[in-house]
């Protein structure tokens, strides 16, 4: 069994361009057919990179390795999310304890598997990264939730948090959107810092309990404590003005993949015993209880749709770099 | 009921004076005769400061003060450990649920209190930052474990580290001679880190499983990832050579209170879900299981005796600056 596709890889000159892929089916993989894949900010990262574009991918299985069956529940018919992660090995340590997200020797976008991304026709998947999607949840919203979701909701879900926590949130985009409605949802207090008035409304229809502007005016004086601070602004926000509203034992989550650096000496981290942790996508037991809870408590991206072509992608490139995109874009497979 | 006692500070010319200071003995707190103090690097940072010095405590209780007996069994006649801390404010949701050490009304050294430090004939200290040292460690060997002992143990015992779990420990001096230890005894393999050839010896006596060089010269490629990171130096370390023996999902743990910053990129710290955590004095609770665990297991500092004088002060600041204590200097009371 093997597939031929189109994918829309980056290039050297950073234009976008169809390419055609061939691949011969593993036995633990699935073939699916992308219906829908959304566009995060780290794909901005690799435009200018040989390689296959597209890491919030959405399809439906039309073919199974030979192994499939042996080692998962899907099959043919069955509608997926897929996208950073393309493989898990099954056997160190770190999948053996159900923390695949840390696997000693996965492969991932941008840095294996360069002939494939979700933004194309099909893909040959391992079924270790797969997930089912609750039906309840349709397809074109689900895209968002594969990376955008996975990573917002891994600190809140799987680091200790509890209902009634007060939780920062900087920044409303793709990622920030998503953390207020999850973070309301499960009974936390979201506490929203954006640089833009204009994002105050939508802030509190998400969900937000506080908006607050962080504009060189901005007063945190009277701002409560913070138990968690998730970043998810692509620039890194000064952290010397969030200090003063940073609870004792706060957990700090850079979350956008940002190359450069943050700076604090071990005085302030000792002192306010600031912890800055690092977490992508959660792992994937993680990631079904948050599909799960996105389902049951109708949370869902608030997206733009494009056509999955050339012209589409680079129509929604412009606007996520314009920092127009309200609040994810979702390309939507022609045929 | 109220005390005049002497106390060694530090002054604006950098030089130690003795000072004579009075107090008014509190209802909440227990009048501590000094028998030891022993040094830590931070002490060296108040050096310039007219503010009592010392808060590595060893004493007895010679009074209490009116509630002490309604809200602690401490008694007079107790031998007690005291230090970094000075009192908790008992009713913030941190106390209230047993992490005193994130108090969000505490005092502490070098933040309150100036007239007073453990380098003194005596103290006024509130019995909530009060330690009972069990019988079987001797008083000149119990300051270090107050802030060194307590500093290392923390991340060891209360941060989801396991037996078998490969702990790097940077640097063997006050705080690495004695994690090297716990973490030995706690059945972890202790890995450990320094530039300084002549320590091997020392650090595997100590219970080390592995000693690696760090100067410019040495080649980590055959080390084993590394589940946690202890940097016990008072130099921050070059972090980009580590980060090929991190696990992922490493903790890493600047405990050394250095106000020169460490820098590193959200994408690294994504990409290898590496957690970078401040963390001090651990909580009242863990440092009595420490206390306990150090008694049973034999767990002592090395340390070398100089008498509580100007004089016996200034030579162990001297020893400590130029590197050559082994590996805790501890001042003794004259009288």
């Amino acid at each position: 069994m093997s597939i031929d596709f189109t994918v829309f890889k980056g290039s050297s000159t950073g234009e976008i361009v169809e390419s055609k892929g061939h691949r011969d089916l593993k036995p633990t993989e699935a073939v699916v057919k992308i219906s829908h894949c959304s566009l995060c900010g780290t794909d901005e990262l690799f435009l200018g990179a040989d390689m296959g574009l597209g890491h919030e991918g959405v399809g439906t299985i039309t073919e199974i390795g030979s192994a499939v069956s042996e080692i998962s529940d899907f099959k043919v018919g069955d509608r997926v999310g897929l996208g950073w992660f393309h493989k898990f090995c099954r056997t160190c340590d770190s999948c053996v304890k159900g923390r695949q997200d840390r696997c000693e020797n996965m492969t991932m976008y941008s840095t294996a598997d360069f002939d494939q991304g979700c933004l194309a026709s099909q893909v040959a998947w391992d079924v270790s990264t797969l997930f089912h999607i609750p039906e309840e949840i349709a397809s074109k919203d689900a895209g968002p939730l594969m990376c955008a979701g996975a990573s917002v909701w891994g600190p809140l879900y799987s680091t200790g948090l509890r209902a009634g926590d007060r939780v920062g949130i900087i920044g409303v985009g793709g990622l920030g959107h998503l953390a207020i409605q999850f973070a309301s949802k499960l009974g936390m207090v979201p506490v929203v810092f954006s640089r833009t008035e204009a994002k105050k409304q939508a802030a509190l229809d998400f969900g937000a309990a506080e908006f607050h502007l962080t504009d060189d005016s901005a007063d945190f004086s009277k701002i409560k404590k913070l138990q968690t601070l998730l970043i998810t602004t692509s620039a890194n926000p000064d952290l010397k003005k969030f200090l003063p509203i940073l609870s004792m034992g706060v957990t700090v989550f850079p979350l956008t993949m940002s190359p450069s650096e943050i700076s604090i000496s071990p005085m302030t981290l000792i002192l306010g015993n600031i912890q800055i942790i690092g977490s992508g996508i959660a792992s994937p037991s993680s990631v079904r209880a948050m599909l799960a809870f996105a389902a049951r408590q109708n949370i869902r991206s608030q997206i733009e749709e494009f056509p999955m072509t050339k012209d589409g992608i680079v129509e929604a490139v412009q606007k996520l770099r314009d920092g127009k995109m309200r609040y994810r874009g979702v390309m939507v497979a022609q045929s």
